[in-house]
């Protein structure tokens, strides 16, 4: 059982607003659990179900807050529809300084609401180790509970930054490429791209707001032969990202 | 309004059992019911609200019976968690005649039991023009609401056939490539594939199961450079297919 207490501090962290002002955010179910504990993140607190305490009970971090609870008991306290194994609170990290620097790739993310494509973006970007995802302030929140069990423990290694995006391109040094998928762009099997720079990826439904087009150095198109419109927001990324990795 | 033996029908193609036993399938929101209406698949009714019948008035087909609903209802008709502008009730098409040919690629997914997965797998085999795409019989339902809306409106386009995987591929003619991903495999970035056979995607979880893998010619393996363990089964597809495609 966890104190009324808790679990008012654990379902205030469903909402944004309470992750930034508590500086905190959630990690549930079992196996983004234990990728928390075995990361250099920071574990506030933790609730487990007995029997998931037990299997993982060398895994236990000392001097770290723990409630027994019961499968029922966790649900409740879960985004999940059933959760039967864990949740954990944990801290949100300090943001790494943002330097793009030419020989290093960074992935934006322009309004891409989908919690689910935001943090299979995150785990593509550590896949392909990037130096890490910068997010427009209008995307899904990186650290919301469908995000970071989308990334499948990468919420533990990828640095992520929340930026108004089109002032950040502003920033960059002259030089930098700055790449964005379009359907008018250049097809990417007839480039030899490096990967240096950013990579933009726009809405699934909006594409790429004009701001953030008008800072693109290059427009990448990927050739398809059938007749869908489009691409997944992250399938598409994944084609680029290999793209340019392909030569590297 | 709708009668209540429309509504009785309705939710009972909400499960896989009645849309088998019925031969028909739910296709919502606006979007895709328009895509619906201007494919090949045969519409069976149409529940519109008034404004967004309004909208697509010159689109809509003469003698399909069509209900003009509330939002109100139309959402308690549908899967989703709301529901303003459509859904359809569809015809389930045809099975066309399965026989894979040397010269062309079929897509088959073992044990994906995501159905938002299934479906944009489905728009991928859409935009690269695949022959078609074979689920396993442990494979989320092709024609689930979840489903057909990840297809984004390729439901509409691809053939798909429902099989035990296992046995299937054990019919295929011997000298027809089988391809599947695999850690171990193959890198795909030294290879030069061409798009002829069948390319087989595993479950994230459990990969490709024994049965199926003992059926592979080829272990493909797409090189990362960081620290993720596995990517998701539609952006690995992705990367595969553009490595096929772009030598073709």
């Amino acid at each position: 059982m966890v104190s009324k207490a808790v679990a008012k501090y654990v379902h205030a962290l469903h909402l944004k607003k309470y992750r930034l002002r508590h500086g905190a955010f959630l990690v549930e179910g079992g196996k983004s659990v234990r990728e928390l504990l075995r990361s250099q993140l920071t574990t506030e607190r933790l609730c487990l179900t007995a029997d998931f305490a037990d299997k993982i009970q060398a895994e236990l971090p000392a001097g770290v807050p723990l409630d027994l609870v019961s499968e029922d008991e966790l649900t409740r306290l879960s985004t999940l529809s059933t959760n039967t194994t864990a949740l954990a609170v944990a801290r949100l990290p300090p943001e790494p300084p943002l330097r793009p620097v030419p020989g290093q790739l960074l992935l934006a993310l322009d309004q891409v609401r989908d919690p689910g494509n935001v943090g299979t973006l995150i785990r593509l970007a550590d896949w392909y180790g990037l130096a890490g995802v910068v997010c427009s302030d209008t995307c899904a929140d990186p650290w919301a509970p469908k995000t970071v069990a989308a990334t499948m423990g990468s919420f533990t290694r990828v640095p992520v930054w929340q930026r108004n995006l089109p002032a950040w391109l502003g920033t960059l040094p002259a030089g930098l490429p700055v790449y964005g998928a379009d359907l008018h762009g250049d097809n990417v099997h007839r480039l030899s791209l490096r990967p240096s720079g950013v990579l933009v990826m726009g809405s699934e439904s909006h594409g790429l707001t004009p701001e953030v087009e008008a800072g693109l150095t290059q427009r990448l198109h990927i050739p398809g032969r059938g007749q869908a419109e489009s691409l997944n927001v992250a399938v598409s990324a994944a084609i680029l990202l290999d793209n340019f990795y392909r030569n590297a």
